[in-house]
């Protein structure tokens, strides 16, 4: 049995909270919030405190709260040569105070307040200060069913900004379909299908060999009908940038007499 | 039973073909191509032939060939007043010679070459000249078990236009991201329930308000520090574009005073 004090209660910490109480390796010690308010419903499943100073003992320590805090709440802990971990994608392992042995725990995924999540969805990068903490968080990551991956401070900070890549700039896009659809009084559901499929084609292929549409094959005639038809100049800015970029990957150019050489 | 014939032997006709084959509501009565070899490994199961003066009755004639080729083989069709469509997102319909009935039946989804679809997932956007040929469109639709919407030109342009920004454009930004993480040399397979997460959010949620992220907060620190992260151009130049566009929906722009009103 692997136990666990939770500190913060947002999102991330209500979604981890839940599925450690439904497994049977791990136990929640106690939840921990500046304001109790937060935590008075969960307050007959586990016990909740808002003074740092009652914290307990426990195998980790798991912070959950906004990045900018991390730092200064990592200094207040009452206690020293614990695992402290946070969850976050950007922030520095060093930003942890140092009296406490340090790692991360971080979940790659979009945490809604309300929608279910299946773990398994959910995998966990995992960062360490000293390699003995790898099996415990490595652990925990498996008693709740996620797939886990040892990353480095640069891994991290790389997925966590490919992550904005395809999580909210993907989003804005569709936003915009959802502003052209609008425009023309059509319904947003008919893109719907589309948009899971172009997720789930990644089962099989890698975007460069995914990629389809006018750019991948300079489909001149198409892109200006659509330019043309774009009256929202953002939008206009954003087909023409991604547009570009397409055809850069994938050595449609007209500018460049060559190939460019790609990884597939 | 609605009799078919088919023009051409790309992607879209043979996904067509495999799933008219398994209705029996459906009868494909011949199918054209220029070349036959295309068409060879079906000529067991279909009429298979590549002289258009050939082609038999049928209660449609459906035109699945490239865009630019639409208008001319429409012309050769050695017949008048028959239904005759093309599946095209964004030919008019006009392209189609006038001496017979006119009609898109435009699938709106991406199609692979081997990939199995299942036609549920396909929304077929139906537009027609004469209003009682819809019927006949529909009902093929739904033999096919697909979703299908009504439209007209100007609806089906914004569709095939949104279609881009949702599977073109979020294609590349998903490969952008496999360059990020393979910059740091760590798996892109660690995205991908996020990837699969981020579309199936649109479920239950506008892509407005399932929107998160740096640029959504105005966390200007993570932005500064992403931006610093990345060395490639194109990279950066999305990012920034981007990061624009999804603070010039939320509001959250330093130049505006005043949150933008905005559809939900």
């Amino acid at each position: 049995m692997i136990s666990v004090i939770l500190i913060g209660a947002g999102n991330v910490a209500q979604h981890l909270y839940k599925v450690f109480s439904t497994s049977n390796k791990i136990k929640v010690n106690q939840w921990y919030n500046r304001h109790l308010q937060k935590l008075q419903m969960f307050k007959n499943d586990v016990e909740i405190i808002d003074d740092i100073v009652l914290l307990k003992e426990a195998d980790v320590y798991v912070i959950t709260i906004s990045d900018d805090a991390v730092s200064e709440l990592s200094k207040q802990l009452p206690f020293s040569n614990e695992l402290v971990v946070h969850t976050s994608g950007s922030v520095n392992l060093h930003h942890l105070e140092k009296k406490n042995r340090r790692g991360v725990f971080y979940p790659l995924q979009t945490f809604s307040k309300d929608a279910e999540l299946n773990f398994n969805d959910v995998p966990i990068c995992i960062e360490v200060e000293h390699k003995t903490d790898y099996h415990i968080l490595k652990d925990i990551a498996i008693a709740i069913g996620s797939p886990y991956y040892r990353v480095n401070s640069l891994q991290r900070g790389a997925l966590h900004l490919a992550a904005v890549f395809v999580n909210n700039f993907t989003n804005q896009l569709y936003r915009v379909a959802h502003e052209i659809t609008e425009s023309e009084s059509v319904d947003f559901n008919i893109l719907k299908p589309l948009i899971k499929e172009t997720a789930k084609k990644l089962d099989t292929l890698s975007p460069y060999l995914a990629q389809t549409g006018p750019a991948k094959r300079n489909d001149k005639k198409t892109i200006k009908k659509h330019l043309a038809s774009l009256d929202n100049e953002m939008h206009k800015d954003i087909y023409k940038l991604l547009t570009k970029a397409i055809k850069d990957t994938h050595g449609t150019s007209t500018s460049s007499a060559f190939k460019k050489p790609n990884s597939k």
